[in-house]
């Protein structure tokens, strides 16, 4: 039983719990208000325990997945689901077909050949599957773009057995980070004009279009008070990293890699146990929370050097609280938060949704060859 | 079932076995000539069923681990551990000196306060560790400079209880991937000469010192042939990067990461699903096999954004295998390899010590909120 953060062993994730219940306090009251809805993206830290408060604490629709085995997880807990992405693949519509059993479920779409799986699927199981088409909103990453053909996908979806027509979606990943926040407010609104008008065509169609899904930590109070959009799939606000840090968003840093110092070779270097196969760098170094005027000079795989004041007093064995720059692949690299309040250990939760799951059943043993089974 | 590679889910981790042997051969014929033996790194594929190949191909003294999980899983086939790393942090030298009951661990030391903990937890147990003193070469992370400082560490281990001193290690980590053969050379041997030296001094002091373990991938055969150096810690090898591809080594790629194109929203473009969480980006974006013309231009948490020639043929659901730009950090985000033998799938091979799994033990239900425990 690990009731103390010096008891925890390194690497490992920390959170605190009362940071993560401000954040999600402050962005359920923000959607209070306004017509437009949170379905936060499990993505970001696939962690049942942190998604049942995120939902607790209201202003939200359902969740926001990635990935097929993140849907099956939160599925367990929460009955509205969409998966923000084209589900194509190995098995993948067969298990959304499986799991639109139990709760609704909604999937991306931006060709025919996606329309037609996510179809067969659903036939097969009996069940429809809602969809959105993706739209292009600038990102240029999957989708269709916005106008004509949007609405041509539109149609045949409509038309489609076994999947029901729900809206439209449209990432605006390409400025959800832009520093500058009027630059990111007209560009944003740039986005969500592809959008709005895409919906409008679609109903003028005479189609249904309910949802129009988009928006993320950085834009979420520009994309979700534009009239029309009705659901934001914001995610890494709720533990904050870095890289958002720098944004003008009301969001405090909830969780940190914590690490032991292994090494002081020098007065002015120390080295910790937590590297970069407990964080990533991709958003660039994490920074050091509680050691004034020290700095991550490199991250390794099972190394973060640190370089230190020659006066500074960290000793082999002190903790130190590394936060990371890049929330959703730095929590996948890990299988629980140890959660806690102060420097009390309150919780191990599992962050059940890790990796791709749906591996793990297929193990087979290897088969022998002479001379492979033996040990050297 | 899964006996075919177009039955896989992806995104998920290939292997060519044959390939993988080929590696395993060429390595240890390398070895079989000359005094120095393999010590293959553990940490670059963490997947026993590699490592016992690697064991049974010949020419290895044991296995290196980085962290003690990793030496947990491998004690289960291999009787003889180096953590080539200071094991400092709550509960990994007690997890050392269990260890130590039923195989021979050896672990670095570059501290007074890294002998005490091993030492410790050595007496405690009724176990002798063996230590190599752990120089700082050149890579300036941990380990202690070469010379005077070393040796008196050295004494000071040799006079602690529960601890064997065996030797010195010198990782040359910062010459390992120079391109330039001649540069690399040369600055290979001049950081050895500070490991060779030292272990005279060593010995001169009276002390035993059989082990000098140095050496990567890019240095096997430098390292390997210097007098004195005993054994070479090279993982990479066995499946390679396209970091370790740049240079003129003589291994095959022998894993990738696989993915399912999921969209191609316009002819010059296509996404597949194997994104960051499924391969790292820290040495540079993965490289694209089969898909003539094919460059990977963005890799985003779920999305590998591919530019292709707009008369390409690659259709959505196709599957497309990317070449990762760093071995270990990669294989460390997946639960399983799948083993190939040309497109047949003849093993599901777990990757034991992916991660942390010292923490699953750990796992607590959170403690219920007023409110928190009720679906949205």
């Amino acid at each position: 039983m690990i009731d103390h953060v010096r008891d925890i062993p390194t690497p490992a994730l920390v959170l605190d719990v009362a940071a993560l219940d401000r954040n999600i306090r402050r962005m359920a009251d923000f959607f209070a208000q306004g017509a437009c809805r949170l379905r936060p993206h499990f993505k970001a830290h696939k962690t049942p325990e942190i998604a049942r408060r995120q939902l607790a604490g209201g202003s939200c629709v359902g969740l926001t997945c990635a990935t097929v085995s993140e849907a099956e997880a939160a599925a367990e807990f929460c009955s509205d689901l969409l998966i923000a992405n084209e589900p194509i693949g190995p098995g993948k519509c067969e298990r959304i077909a499986a799991l639109a059993r139990r709760v609704r479920m909604i999937v991306a779409v931006d060709s025919t050949a996606g329309l037609g799986a996510i179809s067969a699927a659903a036939r097969h199981a009996g069940v429809a599957v809602g969809v959105l088409i993706d739209l292009n909103v600038g990102q240029t990453r999957c989708g269709v773009l916005p106008g004509a053909a949007a609405v041509a996908l539109a149609k045949e979806a409509a038309s489609t057995p076994g999947v029901r027509l729900r809206g439209v979606m449209g990432y605006e990943g390409h400025v959800v980070s832009l520093p500058d926040r009027v630059e990111r407010e007209a560009r944003t609104r740039e986005a969500m004009a592809g959008l709005v008008e895409t919906a409008a065509l679609v109903r003028a169609a005479g189609l249904r279009c309910d949802i129009l899904s988009a928006g993320g930590t950085g834009t979420y109070d520009i994309s979700g008070r534009i009239a029309g959009i009705t659901e934001i799939q914001a995610g890494s606000y709720v533990l904050m990293d870095t890289d958002y840090g720098r944004l003008d968003v009301p969001f405090e840093q909830a969780f940190w890699a914590l690490g032991t110092i292994i090494s002081r070779p020098d007065p002015g270097r120390c080295v910790a146990d937590c590297g970069h196969k407990s964080m990533t760098k991709d958003h660039g170094l994490p920074t050091v929370r509680g050691i004034e005027g020290a700095s991550v000079v490199s991250l390794n795989d099972e190394h973060a050097t640190i370089t230190i004041p020659s006066d500074s007093t960290v000793a082999i064995g002190d903790r130190v609280f590394l936060r990371p720059s890049h929330t959703d692949p730095t929590i996948n690299l890990h299988d629980v938060f140890y959660a806690l309040e102060g420097e009390k250990v309150v919780g191990v939760w599992p962050i059940a949704a890790r990796g791709y799951p749906e591996h793990r059943r297929n193990e087979m043993q290897p088969r022998r060859h002479d001379g492979h089974d033996q040990e050297n």
